[in-house]
């Protein structure tokens, strides 16, 4: 048989367990679906292919958006669930499925607070603008990490006594013959790095199965096929196990795949060291808002800086090759941010002049002055007359040793596309049916974030989609 | 059963035909695909839904772009297969499938011959270059017409007593126990107004099946889903039967879709005229080049009016209405273009006063009067302030009596996603793996345009893949 293809129940010789719901994946969506669905009543299986919970989501920094909120009433911020839905309409280029997007920012704001009053979870005192919003609505968990939302999640599944069953890989959905997803194949004891080991089994899943297994940036031989650019050559910033096998077994099951070529590329990333790593900081917050990027073949600068991370990206891809990131000492200061990690892992490189750096990099010198020059002279004419840069508080000439450098070349961030769901967190199949006893929440799921995701909008997407599910799945289907 | 869904052949009580190769779909894939599999022998059954053959490709206007021609010669044009790649890249945001597009840019030259030389279709005698073209390479069919070519693909299955079978729809692509497609489930004496109408046969491929069933422009809800802009508001320049249910046959029986969501429109069409009509003429050589496009709610402009395709449209689409384009007796004199018929069919509108045209469209009359006054000063600066229109030659302020207008709303025109094929047109599946026996050529495909398509290489694309679909069906597989 081939692999990631639907079975039919009818083949399956034995059910080896019986819950009512199945959930697939222990990220912040599968976690909020599990509680939710138990505290409607339901008994939950929750499988995670990994020797530990928390997937993508454990690694993240844990921000999360929504408006409204009292913390943003505290910092005097007038903000409302239709100017959050504009800015993710306008993120998104229009291919945001509005109905997504208006459950989401309607119930962001309860399901934030939720966090906090549910869960426990506590955020740091302020609120803050990641691009593209257009008030402070993202809030940031303590110790700036995902893991603080996951650990929370996993004390309140303990309470209930719910565990994460680890190593349990799902192989295939399971079809009846009343046309419903009512179980999962799984691999027990599974070892990503020897598919061989373990064994299958059969687990019945009485009112349905959720698909929160995250998206697929890792996968190389699938987004490849989506975005013909992103080969082996283009790293990604997720954990090695971010692959797409759900998502195909459940598009193999009728599910309807959509935006799958929407794939978010981060520009601020080095091909200097792994993942996403230490160096974004400089790079979005020192080189984008103060600097230049430098082609080193020419020495000339190709795009404005502070464009959105698509078109950085797509120039950068267009160029074929890592850019350089520039910046000089008194941007370094005036940033307020302290960059010595980045150094000490080389990422980040510091020259006494400029020649040393252009040397070092292998970029054309007298080119490279030139571009300096003509940019510099941005700040007598109070217009970036090559690329239109806006000249930002604070910027200024290029002129103060030491400069400052860094290899730009985007990495695989966030996969927008995935399969269809309603506003009833339901799978849709490729007619706009609802495929029974299938829910899907998270990074699986498409059409939430259109063209382009806003950051920090990813967790307030898989909390509210999670819960829905959860909640549905407990209450709507019966296998 | 669900509807589009893959049949076993264990399921199958008998075989009603028997042939080599069954092509689904009549227009210049499809035909070219017939023929080939013909001439390398097989016996051939040709599918067409309709009444009559010849698809969305008989309304074409049947330009077709190849590279090295004599015809380039003889008009002193330099150009290679090369150029022609890195064009469609460059017009594809290099979302193309690398591998596709140096297939068609290195068969393109040759299948342009074999139109003339095999099928005998006549070209007119120039060499046009069509928007995102780096030199003239579009020829034209004669008559300015697809049906020119779609004529003489029937006279040589005339020739070789080959017949398209009409009202025959395909329902739903058989898959033998050996894992391949070996057949159709067809519905016989179809009607696409009465689909309860007619039987079903099941027609055995031996060799194999090719899909060339055309794109989903007018398929609103499968559009729909993929991109959400594109509800029932949207007319298309298709048939209304180019709909998406081959696509969703071959989805369900594993192909890998790529790229759905990218539906290209027409900026250039009417909402006061179906289908493609005669304002685009009108709209891309006089308003786009001479002109200027009002958004009638302000009177103000919007956009670079000689941007590509895809960025007028998602201008128009974000302003949420129709604009008004606009351009002035002396531009429609200088285009030496004839828009009589677009004005008897009161597409475009004459007026002897600005005023006049102000007050139909119910445009704030001072705002226009104003926006004119603006954009006409570009001349004097040398530079469209504004939005960085470049001032082309013969183009002058818009001052003369009298003034032309049209509305303008895009239109869904081409569906650059599809199933996914390799250089072979064999379908792929989502592993990645060849799909035995399923083949597939032209618009129902997705990789070979990437973001978006350039005019004239639809038709290369279809005859092209529809050629290599055709011989490697008859050689390559047995079922």
């Amino acid at each position: 048989m081939r692999e990631n293809t639907m079975i039919f129940e009818d083949r399956i010789n034995n059910w080896d367990e019986v819950t009512d719901v199945v959930v697939i994946g222990s990220g912040f969506a599968g976690l909020s679906a599990a509680i939710e669905a138990h505290e409607a009543g339901a008994s939950v299986i929750v499988l995670e292919k990994m020797k530990a919970y928390g997937g993508n989501s454990i690694i993240s920094d844990g921000g999360i958006a929504a408006p409204g909120t009292n913390l943003q009433k505290k910092h005097g911020i007038n903000d409302s669930a239709d100017m959050m839905y504009k800015d993710m309409l306008k993120a998104g280029l229009g291919l945001n499925d509005p109905e997504l997007v208006s459950v989401l920012v309607d119930n962001a704001k309860d399901t934030f607070e939720w966090s906090i009053d549910y869960l426990g979870v506590e955020y740091l005192d302020r609120v803050d603008v990641f691009g593209g919003h257009s008030v402070p609505r993202c809030y940031t968990a303590k110790n700036i990490a995902g893991a603080t939302i996951i650990k929370k999640q996993i004390e309140k599944m303990n309470e209930f006594n719910m565990k994460v069953r680890f190593k349990s890989y799902s192989k295939n959905l399971i079809y009846s013959s009343d046309e419903r997803i009512c179980g999962v194949v799984v691999r027990d004891d599974y070892d990503y790095k020897n598919p061989e080991k373990g064994w299958d089994i059969n687990i019945k899943a009485e009112k349905g199965v959720i698909l929160a297994s995250g998206g697929f940036g890792s996968d190389v031989a699938f987004r490849k096929a989506q975005d013909p650019r992103l080969s082996e050559k283009i790293d990604t910033t997720n954990k090695p196990f971010a692959t797409a096998e759900v998502i195909k077994q459940a598009i193999n099951a009728g599910a309807a795949p959509v935006q799958l070529s929407h794939i978010q590329l981060g520009p601020w990333a080095s091909p200097d060291e792994k993942g996403y790593g230490v160096g974004p900081q400089f790079s979005e917050y020192i080189v984008f808002q103060y600097g230049v990027m430098i082609n080193p073949v020419t020495g000339c600068r190709f795009v404005n800086e502070l464009s959105d991370r698509k078109t950085l990206s797509d120039k950068l891809l267009s160029i074929g090759h890592p850019c350089v990131g520039l910046a000089d000492g008194k941007a370094v200061e005036d940033s307020g941010w302290n960059i010595d990690s980045s150094i000490k892992k080389k990422v980040v490189r510091k020259f006494d002049t400029l020649e040393e750096l252009a040397s070092f990099y292998e970029i054309p010198h007298k080119n490279l002055e030139e571009t300096l020059k003509k940019f510099n002279k941005s700040f007598e004419e109070g217009f970036d007359k090559s690329f239109g840069k806006p000249l930002i508080e604070n910027a200024a000439p290029i002129v103060n040793t030491p400069y400052y450098g860094i290899r730009l070349w985007p990495k695989v961030h966030f996969t927008m596309g995935g399969i269809r769901i309603n506003t009833n967190a339901q799978v849709m199949d490729l007619e706009g049916n609802i495929i029974k006893g299938l829910y899907a929440a998270g990074e699986v799921t498409g059409g939430v974030h259109g063209a382009s995701r806003l950051g920090s909008c990813s967790i307030t997407d898989c909390l509210v989609f999670g819960r829905i599910a959860g909640k549905n799945t407990a209450s709507i289907s019966t296998c």
